[in-house]
């Protein structure tokens, strides 16, 4: 006979108190594999309780592997070969996971695994002003309008919008898209538009296309910092192109075409990342008829096409794509949310298809409430009104961020780049013996932080830079923040 | 001078109309390329309209790429050697994407891009009784309650939800999850489980892990259709291990085993699809056996583990890993909704921090509103709520299926497997001459259609399989289904 006690004065209701005395007496081997527990009418006239208590407490000693029972039948105590407690478990270090992973996994894990870009998540939680991550100011978010379209479409539309969706994407959401390109220029239509979670679901998928294991990629020096381990995974040849004063040098390309041709060119035309260079309509033009000549892919990614708040920047590469060799990447998460991953590829319509059979394999679809939600809130105007917002506000904010620069930081070893729109500005830093670990220390111990440079050139370099991003702050903040960025480079170079 | 007509009484805005002759008069070249326009002042006097009208044409044309000007100066027709037009535009032939492309891309396009599973984007519009798809029943979504939580996580949290999210995910789903995980006998903490988009999204992960091209991988025979052309983009050899009626067949892993060891097996224990067969415990036992001796890793997907509405099924290969070689692949696809985009991997610690390395240089995150509305959902009981409600429904129309088709399908060439659970039912026809396309124009001429068992196998069978799912379907149309199926079969065999 087996005994319990049940405390009917106790909160913990009966069948719980059942469970975790049963549980105790198997797992000190009182009760022993293949015991006979008794009938759940026997044992609850023994313990004088329901018959659904002993019921339902088997059950779910059951549902935990405690016990083994067949309908119509007594329930016994399992041989447990295993059922391991994550808390008392001792840790097991057969597995070598790295064995196990492929080669290109490996590397990637053990040169990018700790770094994150341009920090790690155990950095998340910096107090001081940031100007290192290019995350955009939660405090503009126009978020109780989507609020409205998420609730509109899923209340609409809830057969549709939770079900299944195709690979390319909610098709009301890409003719928007289609529509608003054209005022950057681009005449595209909807079957030239695949919806990507993010604008990185849109370049890895570019790469699963393209890529081949050694095959040389021209990427931009400095370039945006994830790209680096993605052709990584990917096994490609990176090939650093250095950036001039009006874009990505086109002499350079022109010398390492000589070397071997590119299987793409990966660009970011405008408010390049992370120098924050614009490249001129002349030098756009220039560029792609260098890749024309070849038909080699260009993935133009226009992750800030929008934050044009300065006004002139010129069209888009992918404006000009006679031979359609263009694979353009948008997104929306620096102009609204980024925690929403939508982004769109626009390319030719063969090179969309094929893409989106590879999303199909990869992911299925993009979340469909999300797509189906901001195509609501575009439709109705949300998504330009918000832009009118914030390019009014960043505007002021850049403009403010250069002014203090120019007043507050007159050494000489300290440049910069004006850009003409966008989030970041670059910094360049000549003549210190510091490292960017103790450049980094100075500023952490003056309460800012910057994005280190070197997380976005592919080898060392000589100088040192850092990315200043004022995407989450406001004008008090860049303000201050340049204060302090000041009475850093005093310290540095004091 | 430039003449042009506006018309005050017409609703189109005068800038509208204006932009309109422009452009017009520029495409059919009426203005040149180097053209001057007129100062916005005056064209302004000469038509008689406010001078920000013209100002806004202005900007307006320039945005589309149709003139060039410059603060202060005049405005210039641009020298267009680009701007496509979709409609009017040649198709050009000039980029060979096929040549562009990966060999391994091009084989997963030649071979399945247009097959789609079970169906096509085209046939979508099916509007029979559809046996053919599993996708759950958009009319027993439970979208209002998760409608509440979506709406109050934005309401509440938008500085957060809306923001980047971490590439493991969102904690408090992780950690609901792994609370849930216990119920199903699996003992797992949050960090070793990692939130992704859909269970696809996580074999993906998995692959982009530990495939490599060349290495053999096991897979049940028949398998889930997605999982074939997904190991062909990643260049791995597919070794089919028939299901025996427990279960993958263990001898025939026993037998592969010598011919050379795979680098993973993947396999669905609960109503495995397509076949809905259910291992038993002691087959599970033996399997993660075999696989432990040379620590192999098992690709465990569950996506059907919450569908056990019969009762008993036996717990999951994972809750029996003491050597943390599973990795178990979760789903709210199939008992929710599979608009969002949802599922888990729970896995070794280690193993998930490198698939998270992955997830973060591919996509990032899993989108970050939904991850919190459906913690949200889950934390107030209405994801428990929902289970046992379409537990009742599914016990149902299981066993109305069932019956139905004892009852009408007496021909001894046509027989089924009688599932535990989950959404489906395997059929098998023998002794048929009919090739699948005919078959199928069969079932479709009577209003149903269901999907060929020939995308699930690697290679063509002798036998011909049907797989019946009835996740989509009510009662009424499940009897009324296989009353179709009945005569499509005495039409097939008379």
């Amino acid at each position: 006979m087996i005994i319990i006690n049940l405390d009917k004065s106790c909160k913990t209701p009966l069948f719980r108190q059942t469970i975790d005395q049963l549980k105790k007496m198997i797992e000190n081997n009182t009760l022993k594999p293949g015991d006979k527990l008794p009938s759940t009418r026997q044992f609850a006239d023994q313990l004088g309780v329901n018959r659904t208590t002993i019921y339902k407490a088997y059950q779910e000693l059951w549902a935990m592997g405690f016990i083994e029972s067949r309908s119509g039948s007594y329930s016994f105590v399992r041989q447990r070969r295993e059922l391991k407690e994550t808390c008392t478990m001792k840790p097991v270090n057969s597995i070598n996971w790295s064995k196990l992973s492929n080669e290109n996994t490996c590397k990637v894990y053990e040169l990018f695994g700790e770094i994150g870009y341009p920090f790690s998540e155990a950095e998340n939680d910096f107090e001081g002003i940031d100007f290192g991550r290019l995350h955009p100011d939660t405090r503009i978010f126009p978020a109780a309008e989507f609020r409205k379209s998420l609730n509109k479409v899923v209340a609409e539309n809830a057969q549709t919008v939770l079900d299944y969706g195709g690979s390319k994407g909610y098709l009301p959401l890409r003719e928007y898209i289609a529509h608003r390109s054209r005022l950057h220029g681009l005449s595209v239509n909807s079957n030239e538009i695949m919806i990507t979670s993010g604008a990185q679901n849109g370049i890895d998928l570019c790469m699963k296309l393209l890529a081949r294991p050694g095959a040389r990629v021209f990427v931009e020096s400095p370039t945006y910092g994830m790209i680096i381990p993605t052709l990584t995974y990917y096994g490609c040849e990176i090939v650093p192109i250095p950036m001039a004063e009006d874009g990505i040098d086109l002499g350079a390309i022109e010398r390492e075409f000589k070397k071997g041709l590119p299987i793409f060119l990966y660009t970011m035309p405008n408010f390049q990342n992370p120098t924050g260079i614009t490249s001129t309509q002349c030098h756009r033009e220039r560029l792609i008829a260098l890749f024309e000549k070849y038909r080699i892919p260009i993935i133009e990614d226009a992750f800030e096409e929008e934050m044009k708040y300065f006004g002139k920047v010129p069209m888009p590469i992918k404006s000009m794509d006679i031979s359609r060799i263009v694979i353009y990447v948008g997104s929306f998460s620096k102009v609204l949310f980024p925690g929403i991953r939508l982004g769109w590829i626009a390319a030719d319509k063969e090179c969309i298809n094929r893409l989106s059979i590879l999303k199909r394999f990869s992911d299925i679809s993009t979340s469909l409430p999300e797509q189906a939600a901001l195509a609501d809130f575009c439709k109705h105007g949300a998504y330009e009104h918000h832009i009118k917002r914030i390019h009014k506000i960043f505007r002021k904010r850049m403009l403010l961020a250069v002014q203090s620069l120019q007043e507050k930081i007159k050494h000489k070893n300290v440049t910069w780049i004006e850009p003409n729109g966008g989030y970041t500005i670059w910094l360049k830093v000549k003549d210190t013996k510091l490292s960017y670990t103790e450049l980094n220390s100075v500023f952490h111990s003056h309460g800012i932080r910057l994005a280190a440079g070197k997380d976005f050139f592919l080898h060392p370099q000589k100088e040192k830079y850092f990315r200043l991003a004022i995407a989450s702050l406001d004008e008090a903040e860049i303000e201050e923040g340049i204060n302090r960025l000041a009475k850093s480079f005093y310290r540095i170079f004091k």
